[in-house]
């Protein structure tokens, strides 16, 4: 396994140019699926250019950067926040020269086989300037390429032989390509405004430059843009689609649309389905924020409960805040949450968040309510418990530290102090996102995955 | 004038240490006061050290300046935005040297005035650095202690011949003093934690670093801190206080409590009681986030529609964001905001927002909600329509832009494209924080002052 | 005594604008008077504008700043490395407003009795921002204003109070003006290039911009730039003169011309002088890299010895190098400075350096004279031994860690390895400067100096 | 052709540790072969880590980095100043992971035909990341890599194959390995301190860090260095050596030894050999620093005029530095340089620098002298007009900008100004380094290079 990583991909062509810039703000709008690192490749009249850098958009781009890459096509990515030395040189694009001249490839997603694939590079004298997919995949396209008539065909017989979860785009000097893994893994969406094609990993992206959403991309599918013109492949389309559920409990941005399905709407879905699913007498209902509140509000919708502001969130966090050390760490939530005393002094609390992983953030939000005055907390997850780690890109922690792999929901109760717990049931799972035209992967709730992961943990 | 700004202190003193990293916290908790610049003084074994730049709290600081600075007082401060060549010689604490030794001085407000009080001193001999009122503070507590016993003394007397908004801390090597102005512009709190005593401009500071709060500074008070003994001083304390109503309607976090009234309530309240006062037939309301969401919640409460999510707002702004140019300055604010469709689509909308300056803002999210399928958009605002600037440190633009000055609230309805238009009315204003046990400052809803002030405009 | 600081001045008026651009290039030859910060202050119509910062020249500069600063006065600073917090705010222009507008002060040189002064005026109610000596100057100056007619006068009668070493540029809104002390301690020099009139601590700044040097200010001289006019007050002008001797043996660069004399020149005496004093038989004579090697020169050509390159000096030093820590401390000097074997091996070698100050690093220059092979090392430094602490800009230790203060020169010699030493005699430290039109200041290596210093060490 | 670049190696096997430390220090003392970019890799315990940066050594490294990258072995590399926006991408040393773990190669020098061979990887789906030779190579080893059963035969199979200039370490988790290429263009040297033992380009950088230098590796050789033991592999040891004979004129310090010849004599001899040439009368020799000095003082000492100090050189300049614009370019020598009209005026001048490349800064130079009151200026260049770009590694302009290309000797003597010029003659070129154990490339001063060189110019 290569390092887990979520991330969000951006490209567009426009013969207007400006493309730098374009991306830059479709790279904002997607800034929630990764705040590492971040970067944006463009074509000028076939040279490439790039720049990426460690770092939130708006800090490793400034003007003058943005001025020199301008460009008729780009891609860009943004990059989940993991650790390591090799931070700078993960960072993506990833721009290579090939036998065919430039390539520029950004990726969502993770491979499953990547010891085995990058040995077999490696049989064959490639070296590797990173511990990235991108880079395998990289270099399938480009000897695939030594066969292909195109590098489309390239990209297309590269992706029918890798495994695992790859939204995709390649930009070579005069095309820009667009490839979804045949699982449906991880979205990928296509746009238009004007004259310009866009590609973004989710549709608020496209929306947020001004474009309009045309279509998602079907599993496997490869989209080619040449000179404004648009030709897509099917030869990868298989049928059956595993879209990460968790994309709609937590990754999207909730006015994103997710093969049809709107992911507030899953998200205030799965808030109803728990009320139905355990129903408890209670005065108010609190959403955690950010990812908590929507559910909550589904909660209180099909509970008639009121929904109020438990808790205020402070927005001003960066990445380079000084977290509080060892012996005031049960300080710590308190300094990026407040619970509000006026709404739930006296009052019996339904609390609604995502997700519990390790449990230890979730017992001091719960002190938070208590000490603001709540009489009771109930605990309701919109989310199963997780109790497998995803190979496909999600940062799930392995078993050891997953609380619900060593617990029961009442062990986890106690240990979080509240009055009830429970989350989402499989059942009800599958109920979130009833507009969805796609089926789920669901391989962290239930340890079954579209395809074999080998079990190998990196 | 000097500037106007909006700025946060805070201070500490704890015999245990620490206190520049108790202050970090509590400034990152007030960061909503002011995102230009941010500094921390302390005293460690009399001897006085500080840090302050230009920059987010946590872009300013980080660990190594934090042990460096340790000590058992602090004073710290969040300064607003504001453009000038000055910014980081006008950033805060002001540290002095004067004739019985050094000084660290934090303040929120604005003096009037300071022209003839600059002069005075300029008379005198005195050299400006800065042109910020703390400088012209500081002068009159150094030529006040002159003529008296104690530091605390001096500083009460300072205070009695200041005019306008101070909330203010002055930190000598063995006192840590708190004064807030005798009109009460600007908030002030106290708390306790163990052994530690707490100031801060809003009682979510004292809450986030887990302290408890105690009390309010009464208008003109003086609290003198050494040693672990507390003393407060009310000579200045005059009467009547006019606290500024615009913290209540957007400044505070909402879970601070000021004056005894929950700043979520009073937001809550102002909702209700713009649904009483202009009614209007709708099926959902929407708030302008993130400000305008406890408004809408009280509109909600009050008119019985249902409260939804109509927007998502982008969290990762920051201050080297590239804003668009002008060519696509209409995409704007469709980079921070987005409409949800699957909310407003088919329906008629009441928006609640906290405030109208210029309007552009307003037809531009008045747009993205039509653009997303409402069919009515019925605008309201939680405060009165804004007719005068603020002389107390507040940053509200002069007369000439601000549409409420020019424009009738049908022309201000047609101007922004709302089908429907209503401003909270004064009577109302006056009912929205009905536990606040103090006047209020409404000078920018009514032009009339607690104060004279001159006229002059800076 | 406030901080021992050597620094340099650099001021020009030029109604073609660009003076920031001038004074950049002008800051820049004087950096060798100071490394560790820099500024520049500007008039532009009127307008005071300023940037200032810890850093080279080439660092705290870029085009923009520049750019914005530009103006048809100004005045820049160069700052000597000292430590402490204030690093940033002691950094010159110092930039104020008085009863009369606004003015910019830099300086060179440390005024003594500046206790006594300081307490003066905290005692009519003054704060001090900085330790500087130049906050001082600033309020005599803004003090002297409310009894003068004019800014220049009021700069004549504040600098005919002032005891110690200033050679100062004071720009106001419509003048520049520049004043010596009457003791001469530091030098200033006045230049022409075309309209334009400049100011610089040395010579070689004003001919590094192109500029024609016009002549010395005199001891007690002020000279007012207004309008293109020239103006000398000559009011403090009192007779004799103390030149800081050590600016020919060290500080000043060796293209400048002091007071008639060349500071190469000088520096070649001090070695014909040393050779003359106590001749000894030798093979070659090898200058310490780079303040040894004019004395060098000198001592060859007097001795009729060749004169070799020695050593090698690696230039790439910066800032932020990391210096060896304890274990490899013994290292350090092998780091900056190698040894030419085929220069010295075998050889009998004459050793000429400017200055021993604790004898550290002299030893380990030695040692590694003799690992290259040298069979004799007879060091010569050409100037006296140093005695006494500086109170007029030196940064020379105090009497602890002098090693002439508590050693013998025999104690001395056997201490750094030579096989035997001399330094200048103060006979002959009377002779290097032989067409200097001055008298000087010799305290440090008499302990007599011009003015009583009260024997305050700081 | 790749990009022309002139670099500097250091390696190091140290079982005490510490490396990274020691390559620091290491590289310093080979600033002066690149300034643009530098980076240290390391092995600790079997795993890489590694850290580069655009920079100078001092910049790029901080005591953090350098105790993470703490290990038993390191390489290290310092680049050139090239233009371009990959600068940060093409920075070493160049850290891969291959079939048999990882690599960090860094290396000095130019390979010619790098198009050919890199087609040949193309045509193997090979991607490249760079455009440096350093990937190239690398790709040699690890395809190498798959025949051979070692990672030195590897290298020794990989160095037989690639045409032209490598001095090249490369570092395996187990074992540090030298490679000098079978012609010797560039310098490459090994030593001892202690147990440990290192590699450099430049003896001077092993005397730096307190090594011993104990040989050079001959043309060709490998040297394998594990756990300690020490092999040298002499597979492609060919005979003649073609050492570029710019190192002794103007690249390596001038306290290195190379091939058995100082450095420093080399240029001394250079001097001496122009006095003989073509004597002259004149009064005084003036050597350009830094590079013309030692010359100059081997033609003072040939002819036995007086060697005089005729300029000064600023030596702050810095990577920021903003040279001065259009307008005032006549001024830019000015800033950078000034002439000692003490030593120069009314005399007959021998200058003597050690390059005319476009002939303008010669003009400027040459200028500057007779501002300062030189009668006349006669020039000597301790090497001949260059006629022809380097293919090995060396930044020499192409033929349109080299003015020997386009003018006799006479046309540059007025060109430039002065009242005679001479070249060092192609004869005396070859007498400067008579103890130099190695034969020559001359080919930029001759045309005739060691190898074909396929005229292809990039």
């Amino acid at each position: 396994m290569g390092l887990h990583e979520e991330c969000g991909v951006f490209g567009i062509y426009d013969p207007a140019g400006g493309c730098a810039q374009t991306t830059y703000y479709g790279l904002y709008a997607l800034q929630h699926r990764g705040q590492e690192a971040c970067g944006i490749a463009t074509i000028n009249d076939r040279e490439q250019s790039f720049y990426k850098d460690v770092g939130l958009v708006s800090e490793v781009f400034d003007k003058q950067t943005l001025q020199r890459l301008n460009g008729t096509m780009a891609v860009g990515h943004v990059r989940y926040a993991t650790t390591g030395a090799r931070e700078r040189e993960n960072a993506q694009p990833l721009t290579i020269k090939y036998v065919k001249g430039t390539l520029a490839v950004v990726h969502n997603g993770n491979l499953v086989g990547v010891d085995q694939l990058r040995q077999k590079f490696e049989y064959q004298g490639a070296i590797f300037h990173t511990t990235s997919d991108s880079e395998l995949i990289a270099y399938a396209i480009a000897q695939a390429r030594l066969r292909c008539a195109s590098v489309e065909e390239a990209v297309c017989q590269a992706a029918s032989k890798l495994r695992g979860a790859f939204s995709l785009l390649v930009m070579s000097p005069q095309k820009l390509i667009a490839c979804r893994d045949p699982w449906g893994f991880r979205p990928l969406c296509m746009g238009r405004k004007g004259q310009a094609i866009l590609f973004a990993s989710e549709s608020c992206a496209i929306e947020a430059v001004g474009g309009r959403v045309e279509r998602e991309l079907e599993p496997g599918e490869v989209v080619v843009v040449q000179d404004g013109r648009v030709q897509s492949i099917r030869d990868n389309c298989r049928g059956k689609s595993h879209m990460c559920i968790f994309e709609y409990i937590y990754f999207a941005r909730p006015d994103s649309i997710i093969a049809g399905q709107s992911v507030h709407q899953a998200r205030v879905n799965a808030g109803r389905l728990l009320a139905r699913q355990n129903p408890v007498p209670a005065d108010v209902v609190v959403g955690v924020p950010d990812s908590g509140l929507d559910a909550a509000r589904g909660y209180a919708l099909e509970s008639g409960l009121p929904n109020v502001m438990g808790f205020v969130k402070n927005r001003y966090v960066g990445r380079t805040f000084i977290t509080p050390d060892q012996q005031s760490r049960e300080q710590a939530v308190r300094i990026k949450l407040s619970a509000l005393r006026s709404e739930v002094e006296g009052k019996r609390v339904v609390m609604v968040d995502d997700s519990i992983v390790r449990g230890t953030t979730c017992s001091q939000i719960i002190a938070l309510l208590r000490e603001a005055g709540a009489t009771e907390v109930h605990m309701r997850v919109s989310a199963p418990p997780f109790i497998s780690p995803c190979y496909f890109g999600t940062d799930i922690p392995d078993k050891d530290r997953l609380i619900a792999c060593h617990h029961s929901i009442d062990e986890i109760r106690d240990m979080t102090g509240a009055d009830s717990l429970d989350f989402l049931s499989l059942d009800n799972l599958q109920k979130l996102a009833p507009n969805a035209r796609c089926g789920f992967c669901e391989g962290c709730f239930t340890e079954h995955y579209p395809i074999p992961v080998d079990g190998s943990e990196d």
